[in-house]
């Protein structure tokens, strides 16, 4: 076995050699390669112009022994698609200057065709896997239905989360339909990503973390449920769900039906585990600035997340959340090997090795 | 039994005739009588002349029938009165400009007299028992160490830990040194409130959300034991932990040794009891944007939320965050009706009523 297998083999819950890892942007500016590829060009030219997109996403794999590559985009590339305009400022996040806002705008969103409005994304998957060769699997994505309603309603990175919220509690069917249109609209990306190549599938909801359990529930599973169940109608990879708000929302994530859970760093992984039980494999979660503790606490803290999370099959490496842009280079290579020199758990539920 | 008693009888664990209620930041913008008064001063004036500390304090109590009162007063001014400059700019939260960054100015940094620094918190607190003659008790706080050293280290309100979290990965020395100072500073601060009056007293961290449970319970939950024994070995009143990543941490923060957690919104508190045990009371858990729910889902969320912490003896309504500025006034005098409405649990543990 080696790095091309072992991803795709603890998504589906099978025996690994090694712990697989790779991490949350990791194609970025704690690279000296990324800062120097966008000293010339814009973060939207990578993520636009598709040999860019791939020559990025190769940077961190040929630089270390990661488990997975994934594809170079971001997940408001699909809200642009929906003919909303999208601004990336310099340190401040997204910026969307005229989102629609009333309920008639919002019901008039459609959502895109992917290989018209979307083919940059398809394409750079495509060149991917041909770059790749088979070397490590190709990871696509998309951003959950929720996330991306609370950048449309609150025109950007979400502060308080106020528009969203009322929208959701006064008009709650506009809301929904919202809610509707784009679920629909990334479901049909990340069918149209897996026919590209695209190997497993993450689905970013950075943002439920605003809401209550009861509002999670009342509001975003069936959405999320439906979604995970129309990919997977027409794509058989493994779905990974990310929710930088997981900790919390745990007993009501399993629901969602995804074969991968991803967590933050707020949550102890085994406790995460116990909850979701043996069928659903885990990602997660080292808290990203943990990669600036001196080397031998580092590989204290490694050891006991795999030691967590690793006692069953369906364990994959990760952050629990995206890499920081001053984080030490040789620290990442230093995590790499540490969690490939962790011994995996090699047992099936309920029967040896 | 009355206004007078529920809220300290539910700190006790004690039977109650009514759920008692009060709301973080219930002095504060969405009141018209305060925004008058701001028109006037500056929030750091109100803080700092007790006169007007009362005056806003008891606004709230006035217009709603509310079961505490809480000192009106910020977390800062135990940093400012250690010597580290504060500014408080409109709409952008607290600004240090020029923060110890040292270990060595770090390690120089002193706790505050009291009574001698933070005079005019005391006075607040003596006048507010006069004004409030007996109608509510009158809660004191202080921010927790944790919240007050990322404060410190970030220069402001902390966006991603990164200076916090390599003192304490990198220097722990430094990190604890600096943690047992405010520790200290904390202590008494919180213990000169009691004796000028302070009925029962809260502790903020705030930004506790941000770590880990192996690095809360390596770097920070010693101090917060040590903090809270050290209140308790001088005042006998009972002491509130609120952290608004609380949801995460709850295995670990009944280890604090508080007589009530309090709960930000996104913990189901049926759960958060189960994990607590019944010897500990709840505080929370309402979404402060749930007040934008039209009313008759508002009490939906309500009651649900009371029948689930309301099981057992020793369960406080409120917020699980500081209630928004643009929040309708009419909604609170709804939701604190709605709660005095609910039937509180009647029965100790294992006994009858």
């Amino acid at each position: 076995m080696s790095r091309a297998d072992r991803f795709l083999k603890a998504c589906r819950l099978e025996s690994v050699d090694a712990v697989p890892v790779w991490l949350m942007r990791q194609a970025g500016r704690y690279m000296q390669e990324y800062r120097d590829i966008r000293g010339r060009h814009s973060f939207l030219e990578l993520c636009k112009r598709p040999s860019l997109a791939v020559e990025v996403m190769l940077q961190p794999l040929d630089a270390f022994e990661l488990d997975a590559a994934i594809l170079f985009s971001d997940i408001l590339v699909l809200v642009e698609a929906m003919g909303i305009e999208v601004r990336y400022e310099e340190r401040q996040g997204p910026i969307l200057p005229d989102p629609p806002r009333t309920p008639e705008a919002l019901r008039s969103l459609r959502a895109p065709d992917p290989e018209e409005d979307l083919g940059f994304v398809l394409e750079a998957i495509r060149l991917g896997r041909e770059a790749l060769a088979g070397r490590v699997p190709l990871i696509g994505f998309a951003g959950a239905p929720f996330t991306l309603a609370t950048y449309i309603l609150e025109g950007g990175s979400p502060r308080d989360f106020l528009s969203t919220k009322k929208l959701m509690y006064q008009l709650p069917d506009a809301f929904g339909s919202l809610m509707m249109t784009l679920t629909e609209a990334v479901a049909s990306f990340l069918r149209a990503q897996a026919e590209a190549g695209a190997q497993a599938l993450q689905i970013f909801d950075t943002w439920a973390v605003a809401l209550a359990p009861a509002d999670y529930e009342r509001y975003v599973l069936a959405h999320m449920q439906r979604l995970v169940e129309e990919v997977r109608s027409a794509a058989d990879v493994p779905i990974i769900y990310f929710s930088l708000g997981a900790s919390t929302l745990a007993g009501l994530l399993k629901l969602v039906g995804a074969d991968v859970i991803s967590f933050d760093w707020k949550i102890d992984l085994g406790e995460a585990r116990a909850l979701l039980g043996p069928r659903i494999a885990v990602q997660g979660n080292l808290d990203p600035l943990a990669l600036f503790q001196p080397r031998e606490v580092l590989e204290r803290t490694v050891r006991l997340i795999v030691e967590k999370a690793g006692r069953w099959p369906g364990y994959i490496f990760n952050l629990g959340h995206g890499i920081h842009p001053s984080t030490p280079v040789d620290r990442v290579a230093f995590l790499v090997e540490t969690v490939h020199s962790c011994l995996p758990c090699a047992r099936r539920e309920g029967g040896a090795g």
